[in-house]
């Protein structure tokens, strides 16, 4: 049974086809600069890599050569092949708890709430219409990334703003990454054949958040209202005093948003570092004795300890912590940071696994640690995939 | 020995005048409204209220009305008998990292610091000067609730933010309530007789904030670059998503200093009750079975427990946890929420002595509690005298 899972943006479109019966990725690519000139697209086949330019004036275009390139290429004899269609959405606002068939009210819905992804909604929406147009016989199913945060409770999910912010606009955690922290969970959970576990899920990539995770449940999470808030990430800034906004637009001649637009795209490892984003060059840095590296370096470690510290509280103690995503699978000597910092609460890492352990399922906490923890792959793709067979079943 | 204890305000001045020999206030009271219609000052003095109305054009003429009341009340005998005057100052940036004798300069500093406290450096300026017109040789003395935040490393008091804005904007974590932190940690390590104490001290009264405190210094506090930052307090919000400033300003089409008003002034315990900013009357309105009263009492108590658990780590567990001002001294049922969500850390509390306990010194921990916990009353202006003491000696 083959299942396709999409993550489309404003001028982007990503898709893995999973053979559901094993998992398996057979094929997978991306369409880049769909709508403005450059067109290109990339796809990943049995070991090769197809590089192709060619116009893609618009999201139907590029489903359009996509499917043909499936056909061509012969990783499908006929479209009917195609079971099932998986949209990862970034927001499902307070509406959407679960994954959903998508209907033309879902669409509607995407649509009036883009408020709250005003770049994502409207692109996943294009995304959809292309693919109902030139596979209209196909279900589709859209997974949010914040359904899985709708558990929260409202002393989680209220901030300590004038109510009315809330009631009449809209103004909550939403929180994000819901689909990899319910992968995280829910993976960690069958491994250990304990569905009742007490969970902190550290998804730290270039964009990052943790998520109090108990019985297959969040509790809470640190991004907010938006993508900006939590731990410092590779270019946000994560929670800061709001009072710093009005401040720097007189002093920088900036308007609100433009100051919001600095503290997503020129914070984080980059604005302290001044030297990169990225945690690699990072570490590098800090090995060279570089210490504008080691001041970013520390401020990151310190707001995921921070985090986690909290998060424990919260759960009450914690069985399990989890690392995934592109830092937290393949940083070894930030995990070690991390654990480091977390002594106190009586966990121990196991360096040699720590150490060995990159982008694989590890257990990385040495036997005498009071909380286990693991590395965790996340795999969003395949989540997305398997809630849309769940769905059109 | 007598020292006066000044805090002055843009249209305000409230004073205590100490006898150091026995740390008692002879007197004390507040002059309001100054260089505004209806000036009025409060005196305190032997079990009595002597309230006044009465032009008070400027802090000059405060002053003046003030000594002459000292001098037909028979305080003093003669203006000489006051040694020195500490005045309370909001910021002193990243100079001043202990209290110093006033001298020209440190006022120009002050002046050139407005930015970091706008409406109070100005007038603790305008004090100083009042006082020096009037009394020319008494020494003065400058303590900062800044001051005691300066031990902070940078990881502790950078932003994830451009680096630039700390480098030259002086965007970083200044922290407050400083003298009050200092006190509490100064007064529980005399009382145990330790000076190593790893301390997480509680200021919770209508502003609040949280201090890990290591050896006698600041490691880490809640507020900020303004005293925004932090924990939910009585009308503001502390710590949210920035996010939200340019979408609710949008919404409600204010600018980012409105927003930033509102965060200040109508969030908080009143944002989220829409009924009061006062504990007392929240405590009340949950007795009463609000939902409202009980989401507001329940989000501030979270947000307590969430800065104590990350404070807890940061120093690798902790001694001793206490309780000051307002809220903490006197909210039985606040701390003991608060120390109800701390189980998981070994905090037990001695449920008795918690609810007798209001504004005195006092354990409420019970002996088994792997914390100890403690009120400790605040006494700012006490420490502001001795301050001046120890500097003018």
């Amino acid at each position: 049974m083959k299942i396709m899972s999409v993550n489309a943006g404003s001028s982007s479109l990503k898709f893995s086809l999973f053979e559901m019966d094993t998992k398996e990725v057979i094929i997978s690519g991306l369409f880049e600069r769909i709508g403005i000139e450059g067109g290109k697209y990339t796809l990943k086949y049995r070991g090769d890599k197809i590089i192709q330019e060619i116009p893609l004036d618009n999201h139907v275009k590029a489903v359009e050569i996509l499917l043909d390139k499936l056909i061509a290429l012969e990783v499908i004899g006929s479209l009917n092949e195609i079971e099932g269609i998986g949209h990862r959405v970034v927001s499902g606002g307070e509406k959407y708890q679960k994954s959903v068939l998508i209907t033309d009210s879902v669409i509607e819905d995407l649509i009036e709430l883009k408020d709250f992804a005003p770049l994502h909604n409207p692109a996943h929406v294009a995304a959809m219409k292309a693919f109902r147009e030139v596979l209209p016989e196909v279900p589709m199913v859209a997974v949010f990334d914040t359904s899985f945060h709708q558990t929260m409770d409202e002393i989680s999910y209220l901030y300590p703003v004038p109510y009315e912010w809330y009631t009449k606009y809209g103004v909550r955690k939403y929180g994000a990454h819901g689909t990899s922290h319910r992968y995280v969970s829910k993976t960690i959970s069958e491994k250990l054949h304990n569905d009742h576990l007490k969970i902190i899920s550290c998804h730290i990539g270039n964009g990052g958040s943790i998520t109090a995770i108990c019985d297959g449940k969040c509790v809470d999470t640190s991004m907010g209202f938006t993508p900006l808030a939590g731990i410092m990430m590779g270019t946000r800034s994560g929670d800061i005093d709001p009072s710093i906004i009005p401040y720097v637009m007189e002093k920088e001649g900036i308007d609100a948003q433009e100051a919001i637009d600095a503290l997503n795209k020129k914070s984080g490892l980059l604005g302290l570092s001044q030297y990169s984003s990225d945690m690699r060059d990072i570490v590098d840095g800090v090995n060279e004795g570089k210490e504008n590296c080691l001041r970013a370096l520390n401020k990151y470690v310190q707001t995921i300890i921070d985090y986690i510290a909290r998060y424990y509280v919260r759960l009450g103690g914690c069985d399990v912590i989890c690392f995934t995503a592109g830092v937290g699978e393949n940083s070894s000597p930030v995990r070690a940071k991390v654990l480091e910092g977390l002594a106190c609460l009586g966990i121990v890492m196991d360096l040699d696994q720590n150490n060995n352990t990159h982008g694989t399922f590890a257990k990385i906490s040495a036997d005498s640690s009071k909380v286990d923890v693991y590395v965790v792959p996340t795999d969003e793709e395949l989540m997305i995939a398997q809630d849309t067979i769940d769905l059109i079943r």
